[in-house]
């Protein structure tokens, strides 16, 4: 299964996997597809620059990219001490107070993880791991791609991943994104559906898509995203009029998925996944400040609830419940996670290795194209 | 193009078209395709059967189907007089209070068409829609299926419909909903994404069309809806396992739509129609009581407000806004309709005549075709 874009990157497949773990990453770009990085979880730039090193060693000179958060609208640039100051104390008292009913106990370390996954939103630092991966991609020259989540990123960024071989994509979940995108020099467009995990527009993946490869026409090829797991899916987004397809939440099922597991089997996180359907995900900004699909649990139920407060903008949401974020990841209860999950996590019901879920989406596409090929026999 | 489904109704292509509108479903039927009458503004009988004579004598003795509104629970019945007892009067002050803001004249005949589409909704009548349709099918053989928009239809109609050879068809958004009607009898499921217009589940149609296909097995084929518009979005519900398209929404700019014209040129609401972009829908309870996608105009805003009262149940919802409707269908102001409409509407952007929308949808579905046989090379 090829497209211009696959033969381009010069993968086997064109399937781009969005993860936020390496090991995933590594292992998708090894089974010939694109493995792709989520950069947001790094404070620390050295930090990153230690897993793309370990990147390097485990993918066999195949290519892969990166994702960062680098919001359009540049958030307050501060210290946390200056961000944290601008949070209603309200706020605070219900986070904490939702914490206690659902039984989330406290840090056991007096709160050194608070920071997590909180910085990585800061314009600072998403251009701290991009100057970390254009200096990995000099070095070795896997990094073929650099994917954005929130807006196109700025124009010098653009440049410099242009000089470095360095392809520039976006995530646009509307036609007036997706073409000021390319206005800004973006490469390549990643159609992100309503249905989809994280960050999402209102129109669904069947309308977006075809609407964004039509608007893009030859000015740049769109990535489909939101719904995809299943060789089916492939094939609907190739008929659709994609190159490709991006998928986030199906891996988070892969036995190599190890962020947050705390021994052998299923960790909570994936516990709460296996067990969701389609119908077990709701779209709210309580993630980070915007319309951003979640899997349905005890806590975003909290933030439905009669007297809950209304979340904040983008960056103050994800830094007053970043410490909440941690705390439930720590409490071990599937019934209380904090997760982007998109609809397809449905589709997520067993613990499967990387390799598996490629080949088998590989031969599914092939008899979607076959029953396709059939009808007009 | 052809399924198994297409060949079992003897019809040209996959390609069902529900609509209101009995000029469009006999150039749906004479064009190839399967034109679905849709009855539920008949309030009357006879003035069905008037309709479905036309149909037999516009057809060339192609097949067609009817669509009811049968609710799986059953409205409460009774006069039109008791039910509107139920309604609480700050409802009525509100709508009242909206169409004057919206300048919304008052009905110019003292309000003889109040119960337009109304009576629809009721058991006792989309009965009666049943047996006219049944009488119809025994005098003429034509009548092929039949689809019930809310619910599975009652035991006694199933069979009614299989005694006269004509399938049972049930619109589904959950695998729940799908697979009680299977077990009740019903012949074809009609999965309906979040996406489409009028009742819609949460789900969308990427993730419910395959999941559905996936639960019914060879029990059930599944018809795609909900998003298609284009001869992509065919090939996409193919690739997903379904055995043909439902489409409702996309035959609402068809040259030979007529309901709601005062004159030459498009209708308020084609032009409404025409000028909506796919992000110009919203999904809401106010049209019947259960949430039902619809074009976002000024009347869905005033719902959408503050102060604005939560809808009603079902049936009490619509017979409270039947007669705003009636009133605002003659108000000719394209920002002031109340219209279900799915996000395909952001593809309805020109008048077109049934025979040339669907040879071009058959024409770019083959596209598609070659486009995904040509990944395979």
């Amino acid at each position: 299964m090829k497209t211009d874009l696959s033969e381009k990157f010069g993968v086997e497949y064109p399937i781009f996997g969005f993860t936020p773990s390496q090991h995933v990453a590594a292992a998708i770009s090894r089974a010939g597809g694109m493995g792709v990085l989520g950069c947001v979880r790094f404070n620390e730039a050295e930090e990153l620059d230690e897993v793309l090193e370990w990147m390097h060693e485990n993918t066999d000179g195949k290519p892969f990219g990166v994702d960062v958060v680098m919001p359009a609208k540049i958030p307050t640039e501060g210290s946390k001490l200056d961000l944290d100051s601008m949070i209603p104390p309200e706020h605070r008292a219900f986070v904490e107070r939702t914490l206690d009913d659902l039984g989330v106990p406290p840090l056991p370390d007096g709160g050194d993880r608070v920071n997590t996954g909180v910085l990585g939103w800061l314009h600072s630092v998403a251009r701290s791991h991009v100057d970390v991966a254009m200096e990995h991609t000099r070095r070795y020259g896997q990094i073929k791609l650099i994917a954005n989540a929130l807006g196109s990123p700025p124009e010098d960024v653009i440049q410099t991943a242009h000089q470095n071989g360095v392809q520039v994509a976006a995530l646009a979940g509307a036609k007036e994104h997706a073409l000021s995108h390319v206005n800004a020099g973006v490469d390549i467009v990643i159609a992100q559906g309503y249905e989809g995990g994280g960050h999402t527009g209102e129109v669904t993946s069947m309308i977006l898509w075809p609407e964004l490869v039509d608007a893009l026409g030859d000015r740049a090829p769109v990535l489909a995203a939101g719904g995809v797991g299943s060789g089916r899916q492939m094939a609907a987004a190739i008929a659709l009029g994609a190159q490709g397809v991006w998928m986030g939440t199906y891996w988070l099922t892969a036995a190599e998925y190890d962020l947050g597991a705390t021994g052998d089997g299923p960790s909570t996180v994936q516990q709460a996944l296996l067990a969701a359907t389609s119908r077990d995900t709701v779209r709210r900004r309580i993630y980070s400040g915007k319309p951003a699909r979640l899997l349905k649990t005890k806590w975003t139920d909290a933030w439905d609830a009669a007297g809950a407060p209304e979340p904040l903008p983008m960056p103050l949401q994800n830094l007053l419940v970043g410490e909440a974020h941690a705390r439930i990841s720590l409490a071990d209860d599937p019934g209380v996670v904090a997760m982007p999950a998109g609809q397809i996590v449905g589709r997520c019901n067993e613990i499967v290795p990387v390799e598996e879920m490629i080949s088998g989406l590989v031969s599914e596409y092939s008899r979607a194209a076959a029953r396709i090929a059939a009808t007009l026999d």
